[in-house]
């Protein structure tokens, strides 16, 4: 038996939870501690609480306004997304009560709604809860998972609205300042999301047990539902949010860069605060719920796996426990990683916040081998069996350490790759900045190249990982392998939550009029977020595959199917499709983002045509309109992809049966993780290489530059195609692969014993 | 047994190759009717030779120089082309030494290079020749498919540079001419390849029958060579040549058109005459190479597979040929078809292009089903037995007419789409054009969409067909479903071969000074060659995934593997790699696409800048250089996209084995179809959005016009970005998934006996 007591183990999780939520509330009471009213700065002390000289005040202009200003703006953006947040939720509410009905229904139906017990799938000597019960924990554990990813959602965007304006008073002061109170807010949101997802999981499983006693197997089956629930709600969020940001984006771009050559962000654009709300709905609120789902779904395939091994036969609670141990575990380690950044060291220049990013990466991943290795030798018996397709394989406690690190290690590849092809300080980058010379069709051939060539080492760092995990642990080791890549979300959604939040700094930085060495500062921090963010995608991505990849497996093991032959007819065509269903997919979503920032640019044009004074800056443009457009878009566009997405699995595994639906997810999986991640580095391959350009600060980049030259025009059109590349159809893609694999696994049972409806009666 | 004795298989099938070899020649004598000398044309009476008045004479400036400037044109086009082939053949052929050297090596060490008979594997009883043998004749059979692939590819390319002169000088007396001259010389193309195709393949057959006797086993195992060696000439021919082309033509368009405001194929550009030495060394040599591939694979995975069913074990010689039979149909319904096009009705008006060549795919898919119909009845047993991956399956003949039939449909319908998504006169190339409003980002992202969406029925055809041949015979049922998609090639590659010529013409029309009215029936010409190219490549990319999957199956049989589960790691990371492989190949192909584009610019920069008088008209450019550029790069470039086909099935073989192998074909046979398909319509596209602009037929477009407009300047970008995803890229991407499984087939029993390596010793 393990080290670990099961009281122990009792202990641990939630303690780890609670640490992580109070370390989060921690981080939130410092950024408050940046007062946003110029009385309370000036109480304060006479400069602003901190020993620091402001930029202001050496170049002798203090101007409380400006405080003022960006209070004003940080409320437009907070309400403008609160209130989208909202809309939002009531159309999601609606779909998740209809949606739970439908769980109750399928599944409750498996067994024609008997409420007698039945023989267990595994030991049909036992009995085990009636598959009604079973329906109804599965719809509760969905709906906890739906609004566990909500809050998570709202929660994010709350703070990053919060820190947003204040990142930008900081950057006052320095870079260095700017810098941690933006990393600080990623932090509480990367705390809050890991904890919380942990905490709720766990609670979960405890209250469903009093129920479910000693049958195990029923009890993770139901707990399914919760990954289910996190992904669904992270599909609309990330497609909903997704299209809200880059219809704003690209509209606001389209005709404030484009046209009338006024800046980015400028003041005078009716799209500014739209586009700045979407950051917030999209890349924050989005991002968050996707990476809340993965996390959630990993849990559940490694869980539900370890139900029918020797950890649920035996009933051996800490050893069931492990993958939330590993989770616990992520969340100190990545609490100690979060120091270097806040406190050990300190940024001072620019050329420093790539590296210190890149350096929470590392330590993490170096801290976090430690303790997968000391929870491995606590938490695991020495030697166990892990069910593989009927079969019970046996593991050792340092084959499953090997398969949670080579997932966590496969996530530092991907995303030193990641930041190779999307940072300016590498030749792939330089290379699209260069062809801008060009014009913008060459910048787009080369972007789309480097896109393609990204997808390579990643692949490769994937499929190693399948690999071994595989041979030590089944399909057990590869969930621990995505929940390995995932231990240090809450590092991760740090640094990927910086970016936006920055983004936001600067926009409100040039919105409220501030000196242009502020902008400079804000604009660094941004460049280093647009790598970051594209390495958060590479992340989200990876784990999609090996959790897709682990959630079709528990769903080939669970609807009874014994082999996925690619040679079958019935698998064949289903792999086809599915390897479609990523182009479908993107192509309404691109359309979506096109059509809706059309409607945006008629809008910017018409109030630039019609309101006088608005180009020189006396009349104040109709912020509210521009906020509408995009809100109606998202709403209205995220239907469509958001039923492809839901409907499909029902449809084949009802239609077709469950080896056409194994076909479905294994194309969708293995096309969806190449468009997915050359999407989002193509994108982030163009922004950078327009802020390239915009930066000058190689010999190089300046025989291209400056703002508004030729090259730097076809940088922006590059830029602007990659907005819908990597903030909407690129990250969405995780989202399809995962949640057609969860809501398979959940609706198995419905599957195999009603599925297949086409060829019965044919 | 069969109504048709094996005496009349053995006349039919040289019957058909003959008529179809003297239809192209009648074809090519009625092309050179039209005198290129402006001696010979007054000679042969005072009006060209026919009673057609002439534009010039309408306009009053009958210039003779005007046919001497298009043969000089003609002259300098068809010296490039010749020039540019005989170089990529000089390394071609160095490359096809060594591999054949290859294959001899690797299957004669199957049985250790013995002499001595061996067991068939399908029959223990039976004594097989030696493997020794099988690799000598595997060898020269490989040899035999690539000289006539090479062989096609020039001839094709001959004819079209004969024929675009003539097509110029035919459309002074009207659209109708032009088209019956651009038409009738793609039919000599389209009958000589298919012809040609068809006798070596059977000549073939009977030589090798001469030594195998009656081990047809052997027989076909070694003919399978023949699709190899077609298909990896068929790689460099598009590679290369496609390289060729749109460095060419993206260098030419860049500088000329966006620079200088001058129009498309301006004598005065430097990079014009490459540009069109491009279009028939890639579009006509590659395209031609490419189909050749096809053919000869189906029909070999077909006779493969035939050769251990019923029809083989019984040496039922008819049964057997049946594949060719087809062929043989084929080749005389084209024939009856092409009747329609240039004799039967008469295209009078630009109108009548478009739907003339949609009626040609109409009219040969409709009497081919008769065709199919009665040389199902005649030249099968009304039952006999299909090899299924150990099983014999069996099947009626009336079951094998229907899966021909259903590949010959689903082509059709693979070609409805492509046409509704790439034609100008739908909604959905109107609403690229109309996104080009607000500049060229919106045109990429609707036009990338576009791509994806077209997807999703091409692949529902193609899904379709797999599953109803498969269900009816299995694999043999695919192969004769994609020979039936192919059945109809001579017609197909007639109306493809068209585009590029009508494409010429018009670039030889402005060369040569001509009125402004010839130049826009020559454009009218080319819109509709547009959406035929794109036709064409829908139908190669169909029928590329059919014959893949119909080779695949014969790989799996022949190296004996009975299950490709998807749920085995070793099948998965060959999938997920396999699904990656298509963007590496798409990464360098752009990227080749866009360095030698860039090289091209600087070189018209720098003639332009240099050459007093250029831009003047007073001055020749020196276009020799750039036709040099052109060469080089494609040369150079050709070489890694064509090693990691090459050499990918070889070293998985090896190293990993056959199962790997098999996920890896089947990953780049899902992947690589979606992006060939969606790079192909979202080229043709944004091509046609921009002639749709510039012909301006309609109040919206006019709206969008005229040509130099700044929406026309968008699409101007859209256009170019098209170019190496329509005719580099996506139509590579067949070659590479047809040519890895038919690699994979030739070398099956190598990895069979010795493949695996690293998994043997790890």
């Amino acid at each position: 038996m393990a080290i670990l007591s099961a009281l122990a183990t009792e202990v641990i999780i939630p303690v780890a939870g609670v640490i992580g939520i109070a370390f989060a509330v921690v981080q939130w009471v410092l950024v408050s501690k940046v007062k946003l009213s110029p009385a309370a700065a000036a109480s304060g002390g006479s400069k602003n609480g901190y020993g620091d000289s402001l930029i202001e005040e050496e170049e002798g202009l203090n101007d409380h306004n400006v405080v003022v200003k960006c209070a004003e703006i940080q409320n437009a953006i907070s309400e403008g997304a609160t209130s989208f947040l909202f809309t939002e939720y009531q159309y999601v509410g609606i779909f998740m009560c209809i949606f739970a009905v439908v769980i109750f229904l399928f599944l409750g139906s498996v067994e024609g709604f008997s409420t007698k017990s039945q023989p267990c799938t595994y030991s049909k000597d036992k009995y085990c809860k009636p598959a009604l019960f079973t329906a109804l924990f599965s719809t509760v554990s969905f709906l906890l998972g739906a609004i566990t990813s909500l809050v998570s959602g709202f929660l994010g965007m709350k703070i990053a609205t919060y820190a947003n304006a204040r990142t930008t008073l900081e950057a006052r002061k320095g870079v260095g300042k700017a810098f941690i109170v933006a990393f600080r807010s990623g932090a509480v949101m990367g705390f809050l999301l890991a904890s919380s997802g942990l905490v709720v999981l766990y609670i979960t499983i405890n209250v469903f047990k009093l129920y479910y006693g000693d049958d195990w197997e029923g009890l993770f089956e139901s707990i399914t539902g919760y990954g289910l629930g996190g992904s669904s709600m992270a599909l609309f969020g990330r497609v909903g949010g997704g299209i809200y940001t880059k219809a704003a984006d690209v509209g606001a771009d389209l005709v404030g860069k484009v046209e009338r050559n006024i800046p980015e962000d400028d003041p005078r654009n009716p799209a500014v605060i739209a586009d700045n709300v979407g950051d917030n709905v999209g890349d924050i609120a989005g991002m968050g719920s996707d990476l809340f789902g993965s996390y959630a779904e990993s849990s559940c395939a490694a869980l539900v796996v370890a139900s029918i091994s020797s950890f649920g036969i035996n009933h051996d609670f800490t050893g069931m426990c492990y993958p939330l141990l590993v989770s616990s575990v992520g969340i100190i380690v990545c609490l100690i990683t979060t120091l270097f950044a806040t406190d050990f060291f300190e940024v001072k220049a620019v050329k420093e916040i790539e590296p210190a990013l890149k350096k929470q990466l590392i330590i993490s991943t170096a801290l976090m081998t430690v303790g997968i290795a000391i929870i491995s030798w606590l938490a695991l018996p020495a030697k166990f069996t892990i069910f593989n397709f009927g079969a019970q394989k046996e593991v050792t406690n340092w084959g499953l350490f090997f398969c949670v690190s080579i997932g966590l290690w496969a996530g530092l590849i991907i995303g030193f790759v990641t930041e190779y092809y999307t940072s300016n300080a590498y030749s792939p980058v330089q290379d699209v900045a260069d062809s801008c010379r060009t014009g913008a069709a060459t910048n787009v051939i080369f972007g789309l190249a480097l896109g393609y060539k990204s997808v390579i080492i990643p692949i490769f760092a994937i499929a190693v990982s399948i690999y071994v995990s595989f041979s030590i642990a089944a399909m057990y080791g590869i969930a621990v392998a995505a929940l390995g890549m995932l231990s240090t979300i809450a590092t991760g959604l740090a640094i990927d939550a910086y970016g936006p939040i920055s983004d936001n700094a600067g926009g409100i930085a040039e919105m409220a009029g501030m000196s242009h060495r502020i902008r400079e500062r804000t604009d660094a921090l941004d460049a280093a977020g647009n790598t970051t963010a594209a390495i958060g995608k590479g992340f989200a991505i990876g784990s999609a595959a090996l959790v897709s990849l682990a959630l079709f497996g528990a769903f080939v093991s669970r609807a009874g199917v014994k082999v996925v032959d690619v040679l079958s007819p019935k698998v064949f065509i289903g792999l086809i499709v599915g390897a479609m269903l990523p182009y479908w997919f993107s192509a309404m979503t691109m359309k979506s983002v096109g059509s809706a920032a059309l409607a945006m640019v008629e809008e910017v044009r018409r109030q630039f045509n019609t309101i006088p004074g608005l180009m020189e800056g006396t009349a104040k443009p109709d912020y509210t309109t521009c906020v509408k457009i995009s809100t109606d878009a998202s709403i209205r566009e995220m239907i469509p992809p958001g039923a492809l997405v839901m409907l499909t699995p029902l449809i084949v595994g009802t239609l077709f049966g469950v080896e056409t639906l194994s076909g479905v997810l294994a194309g969708a999986l293995v096309s969806g993780v190449q468009i997915a991640i050359s999407a989002s580095n193509t994108g982030g391959a163009w922004d950078n290489a327009k802020k390239y350009i915009e930066a000058g600060a190689s010999e190089h980049a300046r025989s291209l530059g400056p703002k508004g030259s030729d090259c730097h025009k076809a940088a922006v059109i590059g830029d602007t195609i990659g907005d819908p590349l990597k903030d909407t159809s690129g990250p969405s893609l995780n989202i399809l692969i995962k949640l057609m694999a969860v809501e398979s696994l959940v609706f198995a049972p419905f599957f195999a014993t009603h599925g297949g409806l086409l060829f019965k009666y044919l």
